[in-house]
């Protein structure tokens, strides 16, 4: 009894260090991390230069190999300290811890694929947490809250914009033709988006007097357009900003579930005590 | 008597089936049909791709065959099962059902109009009503509305942007000339158009120091008046946001007009009864 | 005294005509205005055609001189008529009726000059009085009352961008350097405000890794203070949505200002009685 | 003392010139001030261009001497007319003085540096003070508010953007490769933020259908989340419309802050009497 004691005391330590930022360790560790997954998104990027990876190479994979390691264990650490591992393994953290270590493992299989390490950039969205930057969390969890009551009339502003590429692609395959670089209509759809969304690469450009007119029309209206989705965004932010909640950073010692309101003495989650 | 009974079940029957998503049956014709659809563009976008279609050109045209005479089949389908045909024929929806099915038919006598058939992609603007998500149709709703609004304040606006650019690209044309690319003022109007809404192609840049000026106003402008339509549009956005009626997706069998409040007994435009 | 009578109503008919859209006369003569005014826009652009130019020299010459005739007898009439010609000769319509008729005049002098004549899209303003369109008037009027009151705000912002494009420019030229495209600093603060008003021709583009470092922080700038004019011009427009007052497209016969008040009895800006 | 008294005298006639503009001669000064801003701007652009360099370039060398040493006189001048030197020479504006002079002195040692004499562009700010504009620096100043209030979460905003920018830029390397222009993953990520915030240079774009496909979902989502930054910006601007307080340009003798409240006096910073 005494030694499970001990055990559980021990996992305790370890979650406070790894899931909380409210203790000394708990700080130090999180900037670590965060240290620590700065550090691999730059190797990979670097190892990804041609000049440098030739030069450095046994560098670059060693040290990639040091940080995977470190991940993998920090990884099973969470997944021992926490109380229903399942709750942290199937969420959004979880998932993207698992996906920041193994690419490395299956780059010993499939060539290229450590590549995909730089999905540890997703990892960095702990920073607002580790900060604790209390004032950041609201920011940023108001701008959610706005975004989610906008997501029906977004989705459905972005379904029309769309289906108007394909018609408008369609019509400037069948004026310009394959001799003028729309190769194809899929290729016209993609260069409809490039225009209407008035990003404008030039790779393919109108070369004709009346795909000149039409893509002159398409861009007036996606000048225009764009003035829908702020619309919609502006008028859910105004209405949101006065009604928000405070938060607090503390992570549920059972769920890991954050985000509680300041004050809470519960989780709102799946109400264990929280400390 | 009683064959004229029958036959107006059977047409009451189709009625359900085409035009409601309210039965087993109704769901599963929308469900099916907008595969249809969508597998009919993709047919479309495939056989514009040269490589595909001197491979695969004999299996392309027999399934675009078949998809167009199937898309026949339920547009006399829906002439016969509605009241008033002509009501259904000249809405929206029956134009472009008709202009789905036609480009096929007169690509035998003029080539290359079957890719007309990616107009179909205007048929997909039904999702909305078959996955019966009259959350989304609402925000649909609430978006034509503003927009509706604020329709005389953006055409004004689209005129002065046309006027700007006319002026604008005539004065280039007199700075920089044939000899850097403005080759006469139709073109010089185009490229203002392109660089007023910020697309910026580059196939036609200014090259004198005193184009680049102007040409950096011209930018610095666009940067700004591009605000305009954005604060039109958000300005009736929130005036919009408060006075929304929840509509449902059933459609009248009379009139086929849709969007009738939810609990209407009768339909708000020729007022037969609703069931 | 009888023969003053008489000369006063003709130029009263005349003004009629000229200046109103109220009677069927002035109607037919400004749809007649309006169509003369778009024939010389596309005459001045075919002109610039090259292809075009070389075969119908003389027609097109000859039509645009036809027109330039018309409008000078047209600007002449509008001077007779009016009680206070100097009134109408500086107003804004006053100068661009003038600045349409000049420049074939002056091409007769200097080469290339009746391009200018383009600037007749700016007498396309006018239309909005022409169709009678109150509606639409209000519409434009509003927007220019929210245009005036965000006047101020939009150039202090204006003022900072320019600034910051200059400082970002020269950082650019520095670190770039000719040989990379960036030639002068006025060049590179031309790149930069290529850049940061997202228009981006590709033209001049950063080739070092440090270039394009400093380049991407500006664009990620730029994408966030576009939106900035934005939120002026929506503050101001919910604003003025509320306090606008209808007026009507009436000239004042002896000082020619519109926008009367619906039902006023006096110009508001000479006091003259309106009829 | 009485010695004490006239150099007291002297400094603080000098502080009025230099500091305020109330008084006709430091109107003068400023405005003096401002045309040599611009004048050595224009040096520093005008020797960047060869071909100007070349011919002119003793006269441009003598010239920016001058005026640097102009400069460098004004800036001795302000410390010593100011009762607290230090609070001048660490505040915003100091340290703009000091940076516009040295780079002059700099190019003696270091070849090129002089180039950064450009930064004297952010001298230009004080042109609201100068010209006594008290309406556009309440305008400036209601901007700077709205822009601070937003601070939290736009910084937010763009820290999601530049991770998913990096996320998207490693995918489309893995997808498009070194063969099509993607040579590594940093140019990628460059990319990514290109196309992100619709600027598009086109001096990198996707080749392969797949790549084009996800570029397009980036160009929409770009499309889209521009909203954002709008949204949250107008939503502050809104609030902050309504309550702004009238100040004016009078600068504290002996802080140098200025924006004090219309009729204020003393000095809301350092508490000393406004004259």
């Amino acid at each position: 009894m005494k030694n499970n004691d001990k055990n559980t005391s021990w996992k305790y330590r370890i979650h406070e260090i790894i899931y909380e930022a409210d203790t000394k360790a708990g700080k130090l560790f999180d900037v670590i991390l965060l240290i620590a997954i700065l550090a691999s998104i730059l190797l990979v990027m670097l190892e990804s230069i041609e000049s440098f990876d030739t030069r450095y190479h046994t560098f670059l994979n060693i040290a990639e190999w040091v940080i995977t390691i470190l991940f993998s264990i920090e990884y099973i650490l969470r997944i021992i300290s926490i109380k229903k591992p399942f709750k942290y393994i199937f969420s959004f953290y979880g998932i993207i811890d698992l996906l920041s270590t193994i690419p490395k493992y299956l780059s010993l299989f499939l060539v290229g694929s450590h590549h995909l390490a730089a999905l540890r950039a997703l990892r960095l969205l702990r920073v607002f947490r580790i900060l604790k930057l209390a004032r950041y969390v609201g920011a940023s969890n108001r701008l959610l809250v706005a975004l989610k009551m906008s997501r029906t009339k977004i989705s459905v502003f972005l379904y029309f914009v769309v289906i108007l590429c394909v018609i408008l692609g369609t019509i400037m395959y069948m004026i310009e033709g394959p001799e003028n670089g729309f190769t194809s209509i899929p290729t016209s759809v993609y260069w409809a988006i490039v225009t209407l969304t008035t990003v404008g690469y030039g790779d393919i450009a109108p070369h004709t007097p009346f795909g000149q007119f039409l893509a002159s029309i398409i861009m007036i209206l996606g000048y225009g357009i764009i003035a829908i989705p702020t619309g919609i965004v502006t008028a859910e932010m105004t209405k949101s900003a006065n009604n928000s909640v405070d938060t607090n950073t503390q992570a549920c010692p059972s769920c890991s579930k954050e985000n509680h309101k300041d004050g809470a003495q519960f989780c709102y989650n799946c109400g264990s005590k929280l400390n």
